[in-house]
């Protein structure tokens, strides 16, 4: 069995979102899985000194710019939320309870949470709001609403979180496949023709 | 007369050095010229808190690791330098000297200056080696020693870095065409994209 694809995002991440739109169908033409590791990137930064993306000096601009105009390219919908970034522990410890369900249900949920938020601008660090999408695709929202609450799960995404640290992962979305780390959507044709070649 | 592309760059970024390899290509494929902007990336971090890659937390080993990887998938050599980063003012003043020459002879300088810093290792940040680089390309050793000295050319430098911080530009390679911005190598494909389509 070849190694999964460890797909590292925060949810406030709009390149996360981009990227995650895009990583299943890569790992399933290279025989790959997707292992779901959302971190929060706010505990990052304080390791690393880093800025959330908005609110850095000029690149705040830009980046509000190059999102959407990457997001035209890729032709995923897009709008910059309202409330940017937010703290995203709700829909990440619902990823994490979701993992003995396996893959598939998780990129469901990954997949609704970031469209609530990056284009119908739902604030998803809101447990109700989480839960709400959650109950969309078929989960029970009171049982979401219960692990979201619950310190076995805070307690994952803390070690996780931590976890991603230790392996270097300093922005979203970061891909390790292989022990070879990719960050940045950008950097999603880089993984895909390294998984193609067997790398350079 | 369509517009220039302008490309900002700092001498001491291997991802300005891996652009400036193929703008020039690109521009001419869509009937644009391109106005070379070295500025000093330093200046800028004061302004928006930046910090060299080499340096940056978890970034810097990853940058180390993605510059290698990119400059071979991009077919350029490239060997991290042993002193990295280095102050950029005596290749970055004796670009802007050459301006009234034309842009052919300010992309060898800059191609050659690059070169002798990415490739074989040597201290361009020192006059007497942006001085030897300059010479071997057939520019007047002593003349461009002179300019390096030169107050105007101080000024020039320091002139255009501010533009630079009034235009955006955060980061290094960043290249502006028709105001539209695009920062980093892996945006060059798609300003290479918006000029053949007219932008989306």
């Amino acid at each position: 069995m070849a190694n999964a694809i460890q797909f590292y995002f925060d949810f406030a991440s709009p390149y996360g979102y981009m990227a995650a739109t895009q990583i299943s169908r890569l790992a399933a033409k290279h025989g790959r899985s997707v292992e779901w590791k959302p971190f929060l990137l706010g505990v990052v930064f304080k390791v690393t000194g880093g800025v959330p993306l908005p609110n850095a000096p000029l690149k705040g601009d830009y980046s509000r710019r190059d999102m959407a105009r990457c997001a035209r390219l890729y032709g995923v919908p897009f709008k910059v939320p309202s409330k940017f970034p937010i703290a995203s522990q709700a829909p990440a410890r619902t990823v994490y309870w979701l993992e003995p369900q396996g893959s598939a249900i998780q990129e469901a949920a990954v997949l609704a949470l970031y469209r609530a938020y990056m284009v119908d601008d739902r604030d998803i660090s809101s447990p109700e709001v989480t839960a709400d999408v959650a109950g969309s695709i078929g989960l029970d929202r009171q049982k979401v609403l219960d692990v979201i609450a619950d310190p076995v799960m805070k307690e994952r995404l803390k070690a996780e979180t931590e976890t991603a640290i230790q392996r270097g992962v300093f922005g979203s979305p970061y891909m390790i496949v292989d022990d070879e780390p990719f960050w940045g959507v950008d950097r999603v044709e880089h993984l895909d023709k390294w998984l193609a070649t067997g790398g350079w």
